[in-house]
């Protein structure tokens, strides 16, 4: 019998990158989705669907974030559910802004953003993407986390800018930043690609 | 009979900070407390007593921040808490690091909170402190908040590291930082005392 775990995400783009990857789709996962295919993916004896919630999101490491979303969430709908935290971790800021970058994105702007950098000589930063899964709503539950490291450079911005910092993450070995990648060719190296990697083999090990 | 009061914080030096304005004790709130007068207070009918509780940080507005935290200290109080929490905002960062100020302390230092700003003409910044006082352990109590801002600039830092941010800020119509004054002198201008000046009027007013 399939099992249903929940992705808690009111982010319509994320969410059709995960179903991407997860089902090795190679369509253009930018595009709308047309077909219920690309809401709810079906992998080993899971299936993958959606819901939006209003998650607490703490103050502290992207680890300790991730784990209190999951718990939390899991709670909320009683039962398994799948959470994602994602961080743009400057290394001249030891690894800051981090899990507070989608408050400066909003606050400061991708400008600012590498404005922050002026003083340093090292621009390079790291896309990390954890993803927790929290089987159970207990209060205490073990959350399981998947996670993927993409290291780049902060850039000035190039390429669209409706998907977050994406235009501002020029990855190692790439003259284009995430944002002027297509979508298959960034899922192939992107920070969130090897977190659901790691993620899509528990699931499919775990396929009894 | 005298209400009970517990403000929640783990930091003398905070805590010296706050009896000392509450109190008008004009000796040096730095020095460390000998005489219990210097750890409770007495304001009108309330006695502040002082408790070190692990509460949730939320990421979100320092008053977002500050509600939450009151709320779940006197959910697990089981009575009256006051809470404190203290934002250093850049105004070239649209008011960020601001609640998450002591992160960046933490992970960038003082010099490099100073190289953040490097790539901005603009050097101000606002010194924030927000006490939330919540009477009730109920979910959704009400949460009354005293604030106090003192505006000022981001400087190489200067005078004893050992209170934070106080090193690299001098407020507007000083030469001083704030690690460099005296504690009387600085509990006359200083966010905190602002923000205590607007606490005290309301317990004193209370006081039938």
């Amino acid at each position: 019998m399939s099992k249903q775990i929940t992705f808690v995400t009111g982010n319509k783009n994320k969410l059709r990158e995960v179903i991407a990857v997860l089902t090795n789709n190679t369509t253009n996962p930018n595009k709308d989705p047309t077909t219920p295919q690309e809401t709810t993916a079906q992998i080993g004896k899971y299936t993958l669907t959606n819901q939006k919630l209003d998650l607490d999101e703490l103050q502290g490491s992207i680890n300790e974030v991730t784990i209190h979303k999951a718990r939390q969430a899991a709670k909320i709908i009683g039962g398994p559910a799948l959470v994602e935290d994602t961080c743009l971790a400057f290394n001249a800021l030891n690894d800051l802004p981090g899990p507070y970058i989608k408050w400066f994105v909003d606050k400061v702007g991708l400008e600012g953003l590498n404005k922050m950098l002026v003083g340093f000589d090292d621009k390079s930063a790291k896309a990390i993407t954890t993803f927790g899964y929290c089987e159970s709503a207990d209060e205490n539950a073990e959350v399981l986390l998947f996670q993927g490291i993409t290291e780049g450079n902060i850039v000035k911005s190039r390429g669209p800018t409706d998907f977050g910092w994406d235009s501002i993450f020029e990855p190692n070995g790439f003259e284009t930043t995430y944002a002027e990648m297509k979508g298959v060719e960034k899922n192939k190296i992107s920070h969130r690609s090897k977190a659901l990697a790691k993620l899509k083999t528990f699931l499919l090990e775990n396929d009894k």
